[in-house]
């Protein structure tokens, strides 16, 4: 039985995936331990609270993918009052990754298990030129594209479906069904920017930046938006679109219902 | 005498200043050439336009600065319609350095002699979090600033004054009188960032740093704002505020009065 002075914190965790191998914590095959989120904060909460700390991250997000609202939970027994534990981790992380907000839960509270839905952003820039000072933060596009055949497109995603067709090889998962609330194609401002947003229960491997690429392909007029109803019948990934880099791609939140209120 | 075919360029170029040694072409202890907007602009116009190319830059910013709008120019014969002009020179550039336009001006225009004002931008991310995504475009400030006596010391800045507190030792400029049109500090939105807005005739070195590190000790309550009045009368340096870091600044624009309008 744990002592009564365990508690159970949930962090929302902001980071620039440039640096990061991803999120989850892996070795590379001479077994050098790679700079990930996950190590990089579990390391600097082990520091902070002065204990062994195993932190369960909501997504695994990939090499060069953002976050703005990750989500995690971690047990620890510290007489650091939960309005001073931000402070005191973000002042030990290095800068391209901070903690937003740190709260106690319940003792039952898991980031996987009650994870309701996730909130994704693809951000797309659409100009003759590159995005000088956001060319880490979202994909260049040279081409111009037709935002409103990919909302048309975007729409067709919504619903419970099996996602097989858009889903990288190696997923790993039995259940290749998941279930798409919000699925948009939109101009961010008057700028050269769109944004594609995807709000889902879950997400299979690439999942977002597939469909997403299949969006770019009924923008330039290569598909037509039928694609979508087309790929997720034929469960046949090579008659999607490409998989696009992860650097357009933003974790922005993920809502727990019950749980938490969206952010 | 030049050919009638030759024609003079004026370029408007916007650069993520962290990787480049500033603006102007330079090289180091070692006679190595350092990488410099002005250097690597200039090679790829030479490669684009198949021809020795002189590039005469209007602002030599510094190691680290940004800029939106830094204006150039350049003779040339070319081909190439000047509508055409930007894409030949952008697909050639690296991502970290684009011309965001070119247009063809009278012989006698110059960027340097002709600049009517500058418009600077400093940016400054207020919080107890690193800015993850804006941390190589912002200054970040763990203390809370004071933004109206920020305010209120900048507006002593309008006007022509000798600027000699204000500048770095070794300006090496004859007279230090500059005219400053504009100076605020206003929040950007309801978030945690500052934006201070300079607006000159000229700037002598690290001036625009100097001054918005001297509002910065305004606002945490070490100066008053009288202060700005105080190093303008003892022209001494060390009265001042230190010199912000680069990443903050951003060179957003240059007004051509009667040669071009205001942007």
């Amino acid at each position: 039985m744990k002592p009564d002075s365990v508690q159970r914190y949930k962090i929302i965790v902001a980071y620039d995936g440039t640096g990061f191998h991803g999120w989850q914590k892996q070795t590379d095959r001479s077994g050098q331990t790679l700079r990930t989120v996950a190590g990089v904060v579990e390391q600097t909460l082990c520091q902070a609270l002065q204990q062994p700390i195993v932190l369960v991250g909501a997504s695994r997000t990939d090499a060069g993918v953002h976050a703005l609202g990750q989500a995690a939970h971690f047990d620890a027994e510290t007489p650091i009052p939960v309005e001073r534990m931000g402070h005191a981790i973000n002042s030990r992380l290095p800068a391209d990754v901070q903690v937003m907000e740190a709260a106690i839960v319940g003792p039952d509270f898991h980031a996987i298990r009650d994870a309701a839905f996730k909130h994704y952003r693809y951000r797309i820039f659409c100009a003759d030129r590159s995005p000088v000072h956001e060319r880490h933060f979202a994909w260049h596009c040279w081409r111009s594209l037709d935002v409103e055949r990919m909302a048309d497109a975007a729409g067709r995603f919504v619903g419970t479906h099996d996602f097989a067709g858009f889903a990288a090889a190696g997923h790993g998962r039995r259940s290749t069904v998941r279930s798409i609330l919000a699925c948009r194609a939109e101009r961010d401002g008057a700028g050269p920017l769109l944004n594609v947003i995807v709000e889902g229960d879950g997400f299979l491997y690439n999942m977002v930046r597939i469909m997403v690429g299949t969006l770019v392909e009924v923008g330039r007029g290569r598909y037509e938006p039928q694609v979508v109803e087309q790929v997720l019948a034929s469960k046949n990934r090579r008659e999607a679109g490409p998989t696009l880099p992860p650097q357009g791609l933003f974790l922005d939140w993920i809502n727990y219902a019950g749980v938490d209120v969206p952010r």
